[in-house]
């Protein structure tokens, strides 16, 4: 399929969380209809959706009627077993493609691929054992994060070295995992930028928003981010070659430190992202939107802002203050429909417009 | 029920086409779940909704089962049969309530119901025959329109008249329904009020947009409105007191006509309206969640605008337009998911945003 997708095709999506119903919505804008296989039952994205194929990734069964349903696939997350993406990528178009997952699985096999890039990131090794472990601290120092190189998300999988005698407990965290050693970046500030890249190789990125995290979690996203124009456009720019490099279709968010070096990057997610939530309130196309409209095969929009906007997140106990931001006229609540309130668990969040861009 | 209705609730919303859609997707967007009760297979509303309850409006089972399944109903247009009313009232809120649609369901009663209110309307009279016809005629002149009192929208049931040598034509046209006889009114443009009113009765109203209709259908609309402040005020307060008067829960457009001698209300509406569709991306609260939150128990946003908005429906074939539109950074596109093309069908509608407010 090389051709836009029409009026009323399907656009399957891997996962029923916020992210596969914000797609879900931004999907009907646009005329099409939705798939979501998710294992989940009652998933946020379901509630919003034509269809939920409720089965497991192991289901090969599902997966095919999944497939025979859809005219193409995209996915809400990035770590879809290789399994599952054997049998999709044979039925239909899968987008973003296996490259960037690939890339994205592995913390170390991201690291390498970004320093090849001619970027920077933070000084890393691979630790599968002690040893490994004794000797990344020596060349790297301390205090570090041990990760494992696989499905981690929200600062989970993670473990904090800051002195030697933490080292074992830490690597008895990682459970066995191959793992990554990261030393810390003397950064001034997190940002991110949300880019995307159509079919037919065009790119088009928002500004960056600045980003606070509070225990591992997102907790808000400021638009604009307080950086030099130099910076700016390096960030772009940055973001741009990552997507050509990985022959990219759809939204990425990229995650950069802000030092004195210059910008370096935290780590890559080839899918929406958290931190690009405040487009929705900010520009006429949000980034679920372009990422739908490049997984279509349409014209991207142009990542134009008209207006500044706080991004903050819900996160568990957050939904209490619900009622009070509900008297907030500039705030622009967006809830998940998620049955139970967990701490930690992501509820909704709220883009407060400050202001015309 | 008069608590704000909590996360996770159902909404069940009478009639399954674009606003029903745009209903769904709000009430999602806070949490909510959504039911819809449409007699059309594959409505644009059931693909964004978590159920779809396809049955007729005279189906009392279906009614009972729909009431069963939410939590408080309300609707996306004004004919609903009585008979389905009378069985849905008796068991869950239905909101707004009977006495609008009484009002707006007929022509001759919502004209009398506005004078009443001390509100300018255009000159009508009756007309259930050809004697009624010829006297309307004498009494109010020529031009006029005949409409049928109830069951008209988008200019359907209505006979222009400009000579009496038309009169039997048009009369033929109404098929023996009660009609009305409607002066022009000589208007300078043409303007609507989207104003909600909350359970508690607190009123908000965005600012009056600016209407062109064709052939009976509306072309665009054009926030701000050229109004002089007297006018806005004076559009704005006359909305309220509609609402006051009818004890509404909702949101409802007020069509107006700008006149030398004032204000004169053209017809009202009691359900979101295709000239408040502005508001999705020229407010953190847009008129489908402003109904949704006030048929919810939530507070009202406040009618707050961005940034000025011009909003164009997409009607039949303009479709074809929907490639170059897409390539547009400022347009933000609504389209509906119907499945056929048709002349006069709305399709779709685009937002382009113009500035700041």
């Amino acid at each position: 399929m090389t051709n836009p997708l029409p009026q009323g095709a399907t656009i399957g999506i891997l996962g029923g969380g916020q992210l596969g119903r914000m797609l879900s919505v931004a999907a009907a804008r646009l005329g099409f209809k939705t798939c979501i296989f998710e294992p989940g039952a009652d998933c946020p994205a379901s509630h919003v959706a034509n269809a939920h194929i409720q089965a497991a990734y192991e289901d090969e069964g599902a997966l095919r009627k999944f497939a025979a349903s859809v005219d193409v696939i995209t996915f809400e997350f990035e770590n879809i077993p290789t399994s599952a993406l054997d049998i999709l990528e044979a039925l239909k178009p899968v987008r973003p493609n296996r490259k960037a997952l690939r890339v994205s699985q592995d913390r170390l096999v991201e690291k390498a691929f970004l320093n090849d890039l001619g970027l920077q990131t933070a000084p890393f090794a691979a630790v599968d054992d002690g040893v490994d472990l004794t000797q990344a601290m020596s060349e790297i120092g301390l205090p570090a994060i041990l990760k494992t190189r696989r499905f981690g998300y929200d600062g989970k999988g993670q473990a904090r070295i800051s002195s030697p005698n933490e080292a074992e407990a830490a690597l008895a965290e990682m459970n066995g995992a191959p793992s990554l050693y990261e030393g810390f970046v003397d950064f001034s500030r997190e940002v991110s930028v949300i880019a995307a890249r159509g079919l037919a190789g065009d790119v088009a990125c928002y500004d960056p928003g600045e980003n606070v995290h509070e225990g591992g979690i997102l907790r808000t996203t400021t638009i604009p981010a307080r950086l030099t124009t130099a910076q700016r456009t390096d960030a772009v720019l940055l973001a741009a070659k990552i997507l050509n490099k990985l022959d990219y279709v759809g939204v990425m968010g990229v995650e950069l430190f802000v030092t004195d070096a210059g910008l370096v990057v935290n780590e890559i997610a080839p899918r929406v992202h958290n931190s690009g939530h405040w487009t929705q309130n900010g520009c006429a196309v949000d980034q679920f939107e372009q990422h739908i409209r490049a997984v279509a095969g349409w014209p991207l929009g142009g990542g134009v802002r008209h207006s500044n906007v706080v991004m903050e997140n819900l996160i568990g106990d957050d939904m209490d203050r619900v009622p009070d931001l509900a008297k907030d006229g500039t705030a622009a609540l967006h809830l998940y429909g998620k049955a139970e309130v967990k701490p930690g668990r992501k509820m909704g969040h709220v883009n407060k417009i400050t202001g015309p861009a």
